[in-house]
């Protein structure tokens, strides 16, 4: 996409890689989809009710990121597989992260959440997947899964990253990062929430 | 104490003792110092303030068994380290856990938890202690504490435990988690929480 | 069991009766079981292999607690759920605890443990549960479920606990807290490990 | 810098401006620091020594994700803060993440971390900060502080961010995140270990 030349450094080649491919992804995400998501965002912060994030491995993580940041945006956020993880139940949110929508762990607590009532989103490479199949709303976001073929081919030809720079998700865990983070901006514009006032719902004590 | 022969196997022989070193405990734990810490919690309770539960290493994980049933008793508990944690203010509760009562992070996170005005109640066996001098309440709890030759005397001569059956922190820890739970019954009396809300309250969705 | 009167404050009686419990479930445990459990530790620990601990909620606080010590005994200890999770394989043990048996996770991490070829022993109050089912080895801790009426009766009439002054499953995850820190203490006799040692493997940077 | 049409919707804006922040950072991360930091973790590789990872908040998040490929590539690798930290020594590598590169915690770690004689590899945007100095290498890694109002300048007149598009530390985190997967990329080429060992390697029980 860019004719920018690749750096010499094969660290920074890859970095510079995966990056481009964050670019090329923002252009395949359904803005459709990033609405119906902010939607229910939303309304579930001006209710007062619960968000859950739940992932596994890096992923988790990625939400992790993603559920500080609504901590500091005034939402009640938890983590699932953290200590503190209150029930949960009809007008509360989950979001669930799985570049393969099929990682069982999460497959199984979205369906547990949607079961008690929570709505749930999936963010996902595969609207297909089992997750995808039972969410309430699926935001699509690229990636090449860690276990498919067919996804090497998407991403070698269709989005033309040639070289396996990225093993297993990094793809889709970077780019969920930073599309999340920029959930976080629209959020932030939605319900008028200032940097400084996130800053202040920081954590003041840390270990 | 006990005419309870001891049983033959070494690692029971071991449980043992150290169940009965908690037995022996109870009766020096101030009933002054535990009815504090009741009013306090109670107080946050009803001016839905939050508890900051700090502890490190296995304290830690002492702690987070507690902000798990303070959660389940209906409670903001937050574990310091996660990754939810808010900022707490005047009118919050900070309990810090440290059988020596100076372990270094948690008593800088003690100093700053005062510092932003919230109340910090320590559970340590040294109310001598650094942290037990920053806590606005101290409660000790009985244990060997992992550095002090004084503390062997003490375990030894005064509580009767013979042998190093404990390595490390260990009856400090073993102590704080049983007089903890005491805690937690003394809440569902005192707050009127049946054991039925208290599992409603328990996660339903589990990773 | 013992004609000490218990104390006035509420909170101290139920510890009391926490610490009495698991006074009386050390001649309930099967030494048989706890020695098979040791050869099977000191085996893993002189092939170099691993052991996953693995647990949910405050059983999971329990699992950490033991894994640490078993890392400061020389092991190779990981917990299930936590960023740094290596595979593992034959020859590896996994040390799965759930008061019920029944927590689905557990059983289902459990089962994985088992069907890559490693030796899964099981700490639980019911060795009829899937749980115990799935186990190479079974050593029964006992506690009342957080479940089961039975669990009441046997609490109350076999084990004299005569009201419910303990939440939940708290007194199985309190009795298998203090049986591990019996079953650390062995392992310091069985693989001489002294205290010192012990605490020049304590974490020298902690957060 | 890019030609490329912003997209309308603003999450989706906000996302490809953080992106093309990063894209636009690789060419001010100077290749002889990655390499330095590349050799220092081939040779910790190579003697089996460990590799601490320690990062406060999301740039914890972002030390965890580096941490669980380490494992992955063979790495004996841990995170600061989780149940299982062994203690370190001469000739293991601790790598410090810290934008601002004075999050007390990770500059007192890192300060432990080499006195006990470890090497000390700070990724931070300040190499002039407290966690810069006490580093025996420092990756300079672009972003915005949470802190810094020249940040603000740097941000906006040498990188063309023209709106705070990302609060807090986003820009640093994201930025480190997709650096140190280039890393991670460059270590498989460097330990010839291919995506397929790494899978292997990959946690087969999971929570």
């Amino acid at each position: 996409m860019s004719s920018r030349p690749l750096p010499q450094h094969p660290a920074l080649k890859a970095m510079q890689e995966i990056a481009e491919f964050v670019v090329r992804s923002v252009n395949l995400i359904d803005p459709a989809e990033v609405d119906r998501m902010a939607d229910v965002l939303v309304d579930v912060y001006r209710r007062n009710g619960k968000v859950l994030v739940m992932g596994a491995g890096r992923s988790g993580l990625v939400g992790k990121a993603f559920a500080m940041r609504l901590l500091h945006l005034g939402f009640n956020s938890y983590v699932l597989g953290e200590t503190i993880v209150p029930s949960i139940a009809k007008g509360d949110v989950a979001v669930a992260i799985s570049g393969s929508g099929r990682t069982g762990l999460i497959v199984e607590a979205a369906d547990a959440a949607k079961k008690v009532g929570a709505f749930v989103i999936a963010i996902t490479t595969y609207p297909e997947s089992l997750l995808g199949r039972i969410a309430d709303l699926v935001v699509r976001v690229p990636g090449r899964s860690k276990i498919s073929k067919m996804d090497d081919y998407f991403a070698r030809q269709i989005l033309g990253l040639h070289e396996p720079l990225a093993p297993l998700g990094t793809l889709f865990e970077d780019t969920a990062m930073l599309f999340l983070d920029g959930v976080v901006y629209y959020m932030m514009i939605r319900l008028n929430v200032t940097e400084e006032e996130m800053m202040n719902r920081h954590a003041n004590v840390e270990l």
